[in-house]
């Protein structure tokens, strides 16, 4: 196990796997093959300009894209045409139950979205997926001091792993600052007076195949200095207990095994490069620093 | 005018215009096709495994590489017969006088030298150049300040262009720790001590196309946070003066004009996000998180 590992398995992928899906020249995602052509049933190509429809098309050779001929709609009528789409793809199972939160489909920012998805339906479309990650710290007298959360039993994903001490999903349209604020008391408790002192420091990216598809994760990240008296505490019953480590102690975990969700031992791995921790003398110091912000497809 | 812009200008270069030069199936950098033919001619292929020859050779249609016969050779005789070679093209003003100082010649990490080459021949060959650039600032009442120095009007260089405090290659077999504290004395004439403080915060990377050649930079950055009173002078000669300057300052500078010399732009974007002073509310932000560390070739 190594710092390099966490970066491979959040980027582990095969292109040939998936196919692009797009929309007027610009691809908006990745889906597996098969659920391509689930998609092209379920979307009633016939007089597809005009509804909104789905086709494949071979581009080359060996080269299929998922062409949604949703050009000529407006926004309203895309984001009709596609859940009306979903909403087929769910009642023959081909989609999950929504979560009920909105995700952007975009082929580049967050503020060009063409459309939105349902948060459970991201990974099977294989679009962008944005979201914020905040390290609580504490200045210590023997030195740095994180923040670390012990996720609940109960969660769906990653029951009893360790976490960010804030982490959450961006929603389309929603305000960075304001999510930020939200997700730092819905998980933490900490009053928006606090949330605010937050700094953005950078970003991370990366892209995983799962067996719903692809989750390519595009992740701003944030410091939050703490002060020695203030405990978090979680409102919303994703945290089961916070507990504040040594910055050695969180250093050797990640670098040691897989007690940290998938995607946050990489937030901590950028916190340790930029706190100092991980030195140049690492070996692997330039492939961590660029592998941190893998490229997105 | 724009951060972005600083980036693209730091990463020009067309791959078609150079062929890479190996050794034993690894990439050691980038020649100009007119110097490969001159290196081939000035090193004596005949025989070439036993004297460290150059031949160029062709892997496909369209693509040649300039193969470097040495893999049978130890580390002296790489080092003699490199040397050899560079004396020759120098004699023929191929190669510019030595510098005296030595870089790398690396497929990768600056530990994975096949040999060295003189700091004024690297661009010829295309090697990848280590550097360290450190920024010293101040946590004044009113923000964050840093020192720029102005660079000499004689320097060779970019003479009166705006640098950051210290700034300095990477020769081969450098510690960086010693290196950082030599050029933070020679450049800013900083004690060890206060160099020592200085924490190493990530890094950057960049390729650019020059008249000489191709010059793949890899620079680890580092902040330094000094004392009010602290004012850093030149011992060297190489700056003219040291300013202290508001980052609102430093940051419309860097986005609105070409004052900085062109690598520093981007050491000085990367401690601006690192330090929240570019936000991600910035539409390029991932953009620029990204391509602050461009791959090298």
């Amino acid at each position: 196990m190594s710092f390099l590992d966490h970066i491979n398995a959040c980027n582990a992928w095969t292109r040939t796997d998936f196919l692009p899906w797009g929309l007027a020249g610009d691809i908006l995602g990745w889906v597996r093959p098969a659920f391509a052509e689930q998609v092209v049933a379920a979307s009633a190509p016939i007089d597809a300009p005009k509804t909104g429809g789905f086709t494949l098309d071979w581009l080359g050779p060996e080269l299929r894209i998922l062409s949604w001929h949703a050009a000529n709609l407006d926004w309203d009528a895309r984001e009709h045409a596609f859940a009306r789409l979903c909403q087929q793809l769910q009642t023959q199972d081909s989609l999950p139950a929504p979560q009920g939160e909105r995700y952007p489909v975009t082929p580049g920012r967050r503020d060009q979205a063409r459309c939105s998805i349902d948060r459970a339906h991201a990974p099977f479309f294989g679009t962008r997926a944005f979201g914020q990650h905040l390290n609580g710290y504490v200045r210590g007298h023997d030195g740095l001091e994180l923040w670390v959360a012990r996720r609940a039993p109960d969660r769906r994903h990653y029951p009893n792993r360790l976490d960010n001490m804030v982490a959450g999903g961006l929603p389309h349209g929603a305000d960075l600052r304001e999510n930020l604020r939200k997700e730092c008391f819905e998980e933490a408790g900490l009053s928006a007076e606090i949330a605010d002192r937050a700094l953005p420091v950078g970003a991370i990216s990366y892209c995983r195949a799962t067996r719903a598809g692809l989750k390519p994760d595009l992740m701003y990240c944030y410091d939050l200095e703490l002060p020695a008296e203030l405990t978090p505490v979680c409102t919303d019953g994703e945290v089961a207990a916070f507990e504040r480590w040594p910055i050695e102690q969180v250093m050797q975990t990640v670098r040691e095994s897989d007690e940290f969700k998938l995607n946050c031992n990489l937030v901590i791995i950028d916190f340790l490069i930029r706190h100092g921790q991980i030195t140049p003398d690492d070996p692997d110091y330039f492939e961590l620093v660029q592998r941190l912000r893998s490229p997105i497809p």
